[in-house]
């Protein structure tokens, strides 16, 4: 490998190479699994190149290409299975350089894919009263390059659904990984090919979004007597397409009293907590539908004004949060498939009680709403997870694998042969982000199979402090 | 009846006492149903008034107390089951005088009830990029208040379901018919009380509605190979929260050809149509989702453009285009509950064939993606027209009837406690709009009961020249 040589053909370019700085800048929120902590804890590059626009990361694309390197894309690092971690080393490509909106107009924006969804919310809002329809938790450190490309759902899918569905991307402009790239603009069904494809079939540059109307959200926990309780709530609200509403999530008695150091004042022994966003104007209607469900008001904060915003409880935040308090705890990803949901989420509590605390997040999915679970587990062993799993997946409920770093496990347990498709064209060499696309590296991978991949790094790399605050 | 009596003391009210004028502006669209045109044809109103703001309405209500004179409140007459016809004669009031708009802010918009919703709907655009999340498909004539009191949902409703949905409207100024009439704000649950009541509990002067988005639509017309294909491809693009959308109306092979005159040259001889409002950005993943279900986009303009918009031949505009060109024909309104829908419509169109040619409009109801049916119905005897009600019935398929004038007969079959009970409040001497809620006349009414009812005006009234263009 001659990263040197792409180093040394491209002087222009800001590079980092101090090994501890570019370790950092290899690794993601990958830790969150006890599995992929075991498996990824080596991974490095050798180098990461920061551009500051699409003619930088072409010649980059191109040197990687002639010196055939590895060049692994990063947002803001937030991906929780390791998604941008480099593998096969080479070089990391640090996105976050690419930070204009290029245009803005009512209803749609344009940006470049390293704009952070802070700043994409906060512009779109000053100039057409519009915002990102839906954001991951990570909202204030994320890109929506990185969203795109490694992330699916969050706050606002409650209303608008997930990133894959029909509308919620309207054109990704994306670089290939050739001898000489060229810049592809994918709209409509063509942007299936990149979406959710964590960089391995080219170089998302510029983003165009649909803008969801910019409320005055305001952040609402509520207490209810069970989780059964809370979940028909926010089921009920999500049903209410009358109340503009940006999320719906659940968490079990005990989670938010153990785990939600900034709730915990507010929230009695024993209830189970429901965290919703409510546009201030149908916030009077809450009242009557959380007396239809036994619940109470506990705390109520402008969003915007809040020192840690609700949604930070939410999604993947939850199991942050969660960690902050006892490090031995880890997570599940799951679906409770409708109709049925409620009578699966009651048959896993009773089934696993205190070992598995449910955290559910309501969502619309293909126009129904729907149920996630973003369980907690106490983590023992990988054999017992994988027990977990299995015992979901036996009960009817799809598992999301959070513990593998491979698009294939974690997504739908299948080949998508678009995507794969879409990286012969872009990434005929297979350089981009290596080991993330199990069908590239094995076209005949069913999900029976077991697999060996090659990491780049030390195995007995010494642990990284996490820093959780 | 002392209606002269009320009009001399209220000198400085601007007056309509000419019969003839008085007779139309008692009327309005009930000439759909042939039932309702031999019931209602005599009925009309000893004079009209017309108040220029709130303390003239409250006025005129005081003084039809004083002298017991019944009072039905009129917006702009295009209610279609004789809703805002004067049964028991006294005064029609005619409320288009108010047509303020109280103020705007982002998201929500406060208008008097007389206000006209296109301008409405031009106002917010302007000031706020916002408009109705739904209106009826006679936009261009209706009133706001008129819309609460006697309409239920329309174009837009594929998104935001129907009036009677928590957060769709947000406040409700009433004003009571007592001696001393009191001015009430009703909000969140209460709304329900005045909320579709045909004013026969209290009149609305003002209204709080949330708005949506203002995009700019384009109207879409495409050709499918039959209703069921059409029907599904309408029920997929309902169900796609990613693609920003305000319509979805099919109708029948035979129906555009025969009876949307401006549509005829663009549709082919066979073809069902689906009629559709796609915001600009969105136009791009329509042609996919077409081919999905062999459709072919037959005529696209933007809304706005239009000399006559698509939505005036959706809803129950469908019905009056139809009856521009065949004066026999009548319709219905039915619900294909899911998730039997397409079985349901499947057989009511193999049942009835040509003499029920379908038309259907999906919406959200309760979040649930919902068909209902505004079939064209070729109208024989009154017989005829109760025994595909029954058939529609016994197949599961529930009627709103549009051939009864009263709420509880055109609306769910029972008793609506609320609006009784807040009669009783508001309306303690039964003036307001009287014969229309039932359950005044005969608290006891069932369903299976049959009923006696006084129309004011001569039985033999000479037909009034209906206008349809
Ligand atoms: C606490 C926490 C909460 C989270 N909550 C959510 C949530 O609610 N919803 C959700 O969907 N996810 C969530 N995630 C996962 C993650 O935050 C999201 O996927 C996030 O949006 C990633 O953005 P990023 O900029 O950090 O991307 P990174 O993590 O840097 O990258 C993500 C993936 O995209 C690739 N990539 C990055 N930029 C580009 C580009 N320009 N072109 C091509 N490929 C690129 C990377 O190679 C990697 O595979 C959460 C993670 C954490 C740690
Ligand atoms: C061609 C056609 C298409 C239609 N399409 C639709 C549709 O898509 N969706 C739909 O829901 N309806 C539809 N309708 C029915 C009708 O248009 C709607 O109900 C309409 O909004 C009524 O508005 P209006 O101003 O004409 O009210 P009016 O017809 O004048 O009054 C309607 C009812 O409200 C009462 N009322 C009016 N103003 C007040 C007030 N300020 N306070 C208290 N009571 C009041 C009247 O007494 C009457 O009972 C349609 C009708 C026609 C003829």
């Amino acid at each position: 490998m001659t990263v040197a040589a792409v180093i040394d053909s491209l002087p222009q370019i800001d590079w980092i190479t101090d090994p501890a700085l570019v370790r950092l800048k290899s690794r993601d929120f990958f830790w969150y699994s006890p599995v992929l902590k075991r498996q990824l804890n080596g991974v490095t590059a050798e180098a990461v190149a920061c551009p500051k626009d699409e003619a930088e990361i072409i010649a980059i694309m191109a040197a990687c290409v002639k010196h055939q390197v590895p060049l692994t894309p990063r947002g803001a690092g937030t991906g929780n299975y390791g998604q941008a971690m480099p593998l096969k080393g080479g070089i990391v490509l640090d996105l976050m350089g690419l930070d204009r909106i290029v245009w803005t107009k009512p209803g749609v924006v344009r940006a470049q894919a390293g704009v952070k969804l802070i700043d994409l919310d906060a512009h779109t809002r000053r100039e057409v009263r519009g915002e990102l329809r839906f954001h991951p938790s990570t909202k204030r450190t994320a890109s929506i390059g990185g969203f795109i490309a490694g992330g699916s759902s969050g706050i606002g899918s409650c209303t608008y659904g997930k990133l894959r569905e029909f509308g919620n991307i309207l054109g990704l402009r994306v670089i290939t990984m050739e001898a000489e790239p060229r810049v592809l603009e994918l709209r409509g069904t063509d942007i299936d090919k990149a979406n959710h494809a964590y960089g391995t079939n080219g170089i998302i540059t510029e983003v165009e979004m649909p803008l969801a109307p910019a409320w005055d959200w305001v952040d609402v926990l509520a207490g209810f007597p069970d989780t059964l309780s809370a979940a028909r709530f926010a089921e009920a609200l999500i049903a209410s397409d009358g109340i503009a509403k940006k999320m719906a999530g659940v968490v079990a008695p005990g989670v938010a009293q153990t785990y939600f150091k900034m709730l915990q004042p507010y929230v009695p022994a024993g209830a189970a907590c429901a965290l919703v966003m409510v546009a201030e104007p149908f916030l009077e209607l809450l009242k009557p539908l959380l007396d239809r469900f036994g619940g109470t008001e506990l705390y109520r904060c402008e969003t915007e004004k809040a020192e840690t915003p609700l949604y930070e409880f939410t999604w993947n935040h939850t199991t942050l949060q969660a960690l902050k308090v006892d490090r031995s705890l880890t997570y599940l990803q799951t679906l409770y498939p409708p109709p049925n949901h409620f009578a699966l989420i009651e048959k896993m509590e009773k089934t696993f009680g205190d070992e598995v605390p449910l955290h559910l997040e309501f969502v619309r999915l293909n126009g129904v709403v729907t149920c996630f679970g973003l369980q907690l587990v106490r983590y023992t062993t990988e054999e017992r997870l994988q027990q977990i799993i299995d015992i979901h997946e036996d009960a009817g409920c799809p598992v999301f694998n959070p513990h593998a770093f491979t698009l294939e496990e974690g997504g739908m347990k299948r080949i998508d042969s678009e995507q794969l498709d879409f990286k012969r064209i872009a990434d005929p060499h297979g350089l981009l982000n290596p080991g993330k696309m199990l069908a590239w590296d094995d076209p005949d991978w069913t999900p029976e199979r077991k697999r060996t991949f090659y990491l780049y790094g030390q195995a007995d790399a010494p642990d990284v402090e996490e820093v959780l605050e």
